[in-house]
């Protein structure tokens, strides 16, 4: 007889730096169930991966992170993390740093990612992750931090 | 004497749609000051233009926009927007359509952007402006709106 589904996952989140934190450790585990418990379950939830397309609404969501998922977890860092926030909504700015193998070695490559959240009853939830396509080296000037040349 | 510089625009937005248009309005029009009267004044606020590193805070990012106003206004125009919305936040992403002339004549590209506003006591406020680079053609894939390649 069929082993019956689990039910999904739910996972608690006081905050949305911990909704952050959680998201990142889902991303470098590979574990999918976790990191869709912290989205919004929203319809028009949205996601863009560095130099692809819009990914929008739960399921289609699930199916992207999946099949990056089956290649690899991704050793992705938050890093240089910005912040605007009231009682119900997060918006955060960051760097992400990913650790990539190329014929030189191992390097390091740089996103830049918005992340927005939202207080539901169930705490802090993802409503959308948009990360632009990074480069290798340094990490990303930010105007407004130091002196910088205008892009 | 010198005349006395005119105090900040105050611009009243009732709706997060309202601020999107104005928002897109002043960049076709090139208008910096309505263009900025439209951001919220919170240190934090980031836009990432197309391609670029991010900037942060009014300061930085009216700096950048008016380099970007020295050169031309910017022909863009917001299409397919999608929206996540509570009484207090939006957040709309949508593919911002281009007009650019290049050696072959006026072409379209696009880019994805994600615009988040808050509402305040004026009414509501862009917090966050992020681009993706754009391509050239046809509009963006949606994964979830139509049969689509993972990316």
């Amino acid at each position: 007889m069929a082993r019956p589904k689990p039910p999904p996952r739910v996972v608690l989140t006081n905050s949305a730096d911990e909704c952050e934190a959680q998201f990142y450790e889902a991303l470098q585990t590979g574990d999918l169930e976790r990191l869709m418990a912290l989205w919004s379950d929203d319809e028009d939830v949205v996601c863009v991966h560095p130099g692809g397309g819009r990914v929008i609404g739960p399921a289609a969501i699930r199916a992207s992170f999946e099949a990056i998922f089956a290649q690899n977890p991704v050793p992705v860092q938050p890093e240089q993390v910005r912040r605007v926030q009231t009682h119900e909504l997060a918006v955060h700015h960051l760097a992400e740093r990913v650790t990539v193998l190329t014929p030189q070695g191992t390097q390091t490559a740089w996103a830049l990612a918005t992340n927005v959240y939202i207080k539901t009853v169930l705490g802090w939830r993802l409503v959308a992750h948009h990360a632009s396509p990074g480069h290798l080296g340094e990490p990303p000037d930010t105007a407004g931090e130091t002196p910088s040349t205008l892009h």
